[in-house]
């Protein structure tokens, strides 16, 4: 129906749609009735696809942050996103498929709101990476319930080159970020001598997350997470001001 | 049958086994045969049953390693044990108490593990602080397998209290551990000056976790990873002999 090949099966009759998506799209161009002479404009089918996906991988988020992925069915995400069955399969060909866009959605979602929280202001490494390194720790609902769902998503990537690819790409340029920070304060020569940019990069973010972790478990506060890491922003930086925020924990 | 109050049903007849496996160690009682005279002496019971709680935890861990926890159901475990599902059911009253023993004895497996790989000399601390943080990469089959197990088991232990206290429990001691090593070398006067044991070693332990895993990713190779441990290390102990190991990355 779409024109992309189909299947010939050894007996039956031969298949109309190359999917069940494909069968879905044809179905709803059949039913899609003229709008009423008057009637205000439609919304551009573009937004009601944008919303509804979103929509779907909202759903997929709050499951995989409650019980894990594995509880993430078809059907289970359907009735999370209050949409029928039908609507998720007319989004995502397969569960694989909805599942990856989810995290790419996430990741997406989480650098727009962290651009948001941080102040990129060069002129002050260290209280740049102090918030930079905020982004990891679960100070909010929102960034305790993103932890909660990369963390599902973590250990599936183990066995999953797929998720494993948006997963890793999305974290790469943090560690350069950090290490760029660093580099600012070297060349203002804010930062202890001996310094190494990249190593301090590459332990703070590994160590920041797991930190992070710490706290959504209940294993630490967040208060002691904040001086651990106040301690190693110090080290790099000795003349940061150390922060006068109230703390949360 | 075990003196255990069994549940009354609402009709029908009131069961005589208070559980499956009550059940299946009564009937193993009743068959049971007398042994043949001049056979030797049977196995100790403890002995087999040790044996066989740990086959199946084992299944347990090559499942949860090769396609995560979801996959490991109790048909699966008994299948992957080469078991039949009554063994499972005799040995685990449920699915729950199996994963959580499998962690539990994963854990005290690589202790035993790390225990014979770590030399304690602390007349070397900072040669021992390297073992130590080697433990947490991919150094060989087994440690790469581990850490598989454990990164499955990590994002279950967020949404299941029973099994978070098991999992974080036995990794408690583990900072502690670090810091001890950095106070024999600061009362050695072999650390750099102005180092805060404490944060340092809640720093690289959460870190170096971090970075193992980078290289069961495939992110990181472990050349890189050694590096920056190295960097730390150095900078912990300013006279430390750098590693002269053959690197297998």
């Amino acid at each position: 129906m779409c024109g992309k090949p189909t299947a010939r099966p050894g007996r039956g009759r031969p298949p109309v749609y190359c999917s069940r998506s494909c069968q879905a799209r044809a179905y709803r161009r059949r039913r899609q009735p003229l709008p009423a002479p008057g009637s205000p404009p439609a919304p551009r089918p573009t937004d009601v696809r944008a919303r509804q996906r979103r929509r779907i991988a909202e759903a997929v988020w709050r499951i995989a942050a409650e019980q894990g992925l594995d509880a993430a069915s078809m059907r289970r995400i359907a009735a999370e996103a209050r949409v029928s069955l039908r609507v998720v399969q007319y989004h995502f060909d397969s569960k694989h498929a909805l599942m990856v866009d989810a995290l790419r959605l996430l990741h997406e979602e989480n650098e727009r709101l962290a651009q948001g929280r941080i102040p990129y202001d060069m002129t002050e490494p260290g209280a740049l990476l102090r918030a930079v390194l905020d982004e990891f720790l679960p100070l909010d609902e929102q960034r305790a319930f993103a932890l909660r769902v990369f963390t599902a998503y973590y250990a599936r990537s183990l066995t999953d080159p797929v998720l494993a690819e948006v997963f890793l790409a999305a974290e790469q340029p943090l560690e350069r970020l950090v290490a760029d920070i660093i580099g600012v304060g070297e060349a203002a020569g804010s930062t202890a001598p001996g310094i190494d940019r990249v190593h301090e990069a590459d332990l703070l973010v590994s160590g920041a997350v797991g930190l992070g972790l710490d706290v959504l478990h209940g294993r630490r506060s967040l208060a002691d997470v904040r001086t651990v890491l106040e301690y190693h922003l110090g080290r790099i930086f000795p003349d940061a001001i150390p922060t006068s925020r109230p703390n949360p924990a």
